[in-house]
């Protein structure tokens, strides 16, 4: 790899201005903090700017506003999309950060803060890394970058801004960072992504709360029955229970099984990074393979009853839970969320109503191997970390993936830098000095080998 | 029944000092309220010097003071103490009320407010008959009034009260209205109430909150834990699964349970008020029997994860649940403590840590049918609805009453006047002006026959 003179002289400004943006509590599933969301949108519009960009704007769309900027150095080159996004997580709880989630810090090598690494670190490596191409003047190709405020609460804007913008955002390929690599040592590319759907349900087992001295013994406690329901989701071999659930779950052959369980994995250093106390996953396959190929249900939040202080002697009305579910490739959203909401509803005894009430969700998918920008970004890794990237399939979901496929004709290359160990959407949240930097000097390098295997093809 | 005039001229007068210490949100259970607490304990007693006690004060505790009152007309002659709390359970869910909480409201001939009932409205009966028979010059007995301030919070001063003041309290019988009679044409005393065991369960599976996209399918949700946990607590039949539960029960026999079924019991009817869309019993007996003779298990409330607006992916560190059992006899709170902490360690899988906290307890309790306090109990019902009541077995508990026998070697009279329709501890807590006068009147009868029953058994 060459030195990168530019990148290390201004380092200190490179941090100090994601520290910034940082601090911007841009969290978009409270609408408490609508200001501050716009806020860190029109900090990214500037930076956008001052990094080189022809034009940057905030789009409008009746939520967060979309970030969109541009710069296009020659028509008849290829473009590079860039999708990010500038929201975060809550922070909740917030007792439990060592440091204030919004005043990035630094400890041990890592930059401790809610949104260091999703996305706000992430993304902005691409803003950086755009600025050193343009500054040192070797950007090859036209880029256009796409940072939405809405992807930690569903997206609900992006798919109608796609649709009505397809001329603004054409381009050749599509790159990201909001996915994780395997270790520092073990650079990774993600190749695939589960699925999400996410539902919440409400039980209802009577008008109003009772005192459970009077009714208790002769009436339906709809917590007590909740838990029955949830339990009878799973069986004792941890698989779903839910007739058909499994029916269009591609299996893997023992081949790329068994060339995904080359990745290194180190149970006890992974509980430990964890926090957990044991693993545990379904029958048949190993806890990498439960992360990221099969699919899961789990219950995200549950409440009903009296959950205050001290005690309270209540049978209440209703229990309500949210649940969600990872889906892999082929199952589709549509179909998984009709056959919870009918077998919720067959579990349902005879003294409960249930209501079922879809979230958001996301489509799982894979990514082709064989592409030119796929194999762009495999060579920019090599350059960097001195080692081929082994391709990897993510347990979390980026339910607009596939919309960016379906609309615009774009498979994405996730070039993810986080680890799992980042502790996204938890508290004391992190990303390391070393993948920042390691992303901002990584990323040209796609460019480089993108646009020299275009005009190689083009011949 | 003969007429009692001085009652009904002071009718309004008698509903609208009830109105005024309805007025006080006298919750115990939430220590915002300490000083309104306070405030009902000195209303109450400026109204008893009012009603005609020689002496009444407040008794420091510790916690909420104890209102003691009394009036000494002859220490030859025997003592009625009365028992009663002033304190109330929360009013929440607010919005779920017709009319404010703590402002009574009149529909259908109904009070409608938070202690309405449980136990303002029938503690204060008490008040009102003593003051009848003071003016009417017809008190043949002592009287000793001892309300607590914490009988929704646990009682938890009223033994340490009780042991230091044996010579204060001294007693012939006891008597308190804060159980329910059948219906307003089907008088009943309750002889038996249950008892309880209360707990909250904290299950941990992680040391933080976890990304579900990430981890989902590899570990433990102690969500999913708890649930399948709690559901294992009983089984199809309805029964408690936790071994030993049922050793102590002590089964009623063939007759006793056909004299028990003789109340009249209309399911529907019953449905209809409660507000439930279907009764469910412990197989083998009867909705009624589920609520009054048989050990009960019921969730009161539960908690994990993200419970706010729109979704969160976390697979949370913890779940938590408040848990009671009712108890009957011959079980103990201790022995039933003991045998849930154990079945719940052993049902915890390896991938979680488990935390019980007990709360409170209560002992189960049977009142005998021969004394002579009941027997004037039975004649002042007799009296005033011109029926003999019903004994019934109360489904809800009063911990302290096992202590009274204990420490004061009294039975407890459980005069209640209060329906199973009320609403305790629910929005639109209502107490029938029907049932407030009744109780005003009846309660003198029962002076009268005592003390006529004691004064024969002395010759």
């Amino acid at each position: 790899m060459q030195p990168m003179p530019y990148i290390d002289q201004h380092r200190e400004r490179f941090l100090a201005e994601l520290f910034e943006l940082i601090r911007i509590p841009s969290v978009s599933t409270d609408k408490a903090y609508q200001a501050e969301v716009r806020r860190a949108a029109e900090f990214l519009r500037e930076r956008l700017l001052e990094a080189g960009a022809d034009h940057a704007e905030l789009c409008e769309t009746g939520g967060n506003p979309i970030v969109f900027g541009q710069k296009i150095v020659d028509p008849a080159k290829p473009t590079v999309l860039v999708y990010g996004h500038y929201d975060v997580q809550p922070a909740d709880p917030v007792e439990l950060w060592e440091t204030p989630p919004f005043e990035p810090t630094v400890r041990n090598g890592k930059i401790f803060a809610r949104g260091a690494c999703d996305d706000k670190g992430q993304m902005y490596m691409h803003v950086k890394a755009f600025e050193y191409m343009v500054r040192s003047g070797t950007l090859p190709c036209n880029v256009k970058f796409m940072i939405e405020g809405e992807e930690e609460s569903g997206s609900a804007a992006l798919p109608a801004f796609l649709r009505a913008n397809q001329a603004k955002l054409r381009a050749d390929t599509l790159i990201l960072s909001d996915t994780s690599m395997i270790d520092n040592d073990t650079p990774s590319i993600s190749t695939g992504l589960r699925g999400i759907c996410y539902l919440q349900v409400e039980v209802t087992a009577a008008a109003r709360d009772l005192h459970s001295g009077i009714y208790g013994g002769a009436v339906y406690n709809p917590i007590n029955t909740l838990c029955q329901m949830i339990a009878a989701l799973k069986n004792h071999a941890n698989r779903v229970t839910i007739p058909g659930f499994y029916d269009d779950v591609v299996e893997l052959s023992t081949q790329e099984r068994t060339q995904l369980a080359q990745a290194p994995f180190d149970a006890q250093a992974y509980m430990a990074e964890s926090g957990f106390y044991a693993l545990q996953s379904e029958e048949g396959y190993s806890p990498i393979e439960g992360a990221t190929i099969r699919p899961t249900l789990d219950v995200n939040g549950i409440w009903g009853g009296y959950t205050g202080e001290g005690s309270k002697t209540v049978i209440p009305a209703k229990a309500y839970a949210k649940i969600s579910m990872r889906l892999v490739p082929n199952q589709t959203p549509e179909k998984i969320n009709q056959l919870f909401t009918d077998y919720f509803q067959h579990l349902a005894p005879p003294g409960v109503r249930v209501k079922v009430t879809p979230h958001h969700s996301g489509q799982p998918i894979v990514t082709p191997m064989e592409s030119v920008a796929y194999k762009a970004a495999e060579m920019a890794y090599q350059t960097t970390f001195g080692k081929a990237p082994i391709p990897q399939r993510g347990g979390g979901s980026i339910p607009i993936i596939p919309l960016f496929k379906e609309v615009l004709g774009l498979d994405a290359i996730m070039m993810g830098f986080g680890l799992d160990s980042d502790a996204l959407h938890s508290p004391n949240e992190n990303y390391g000095l070393f993948n920042y930097f390691r992303g901002i000097e990584t990323i040209p390098y796609f460019y480089h080998y993108y646009a020299q295997l275009v005009a190689k093809l083009s011949k």
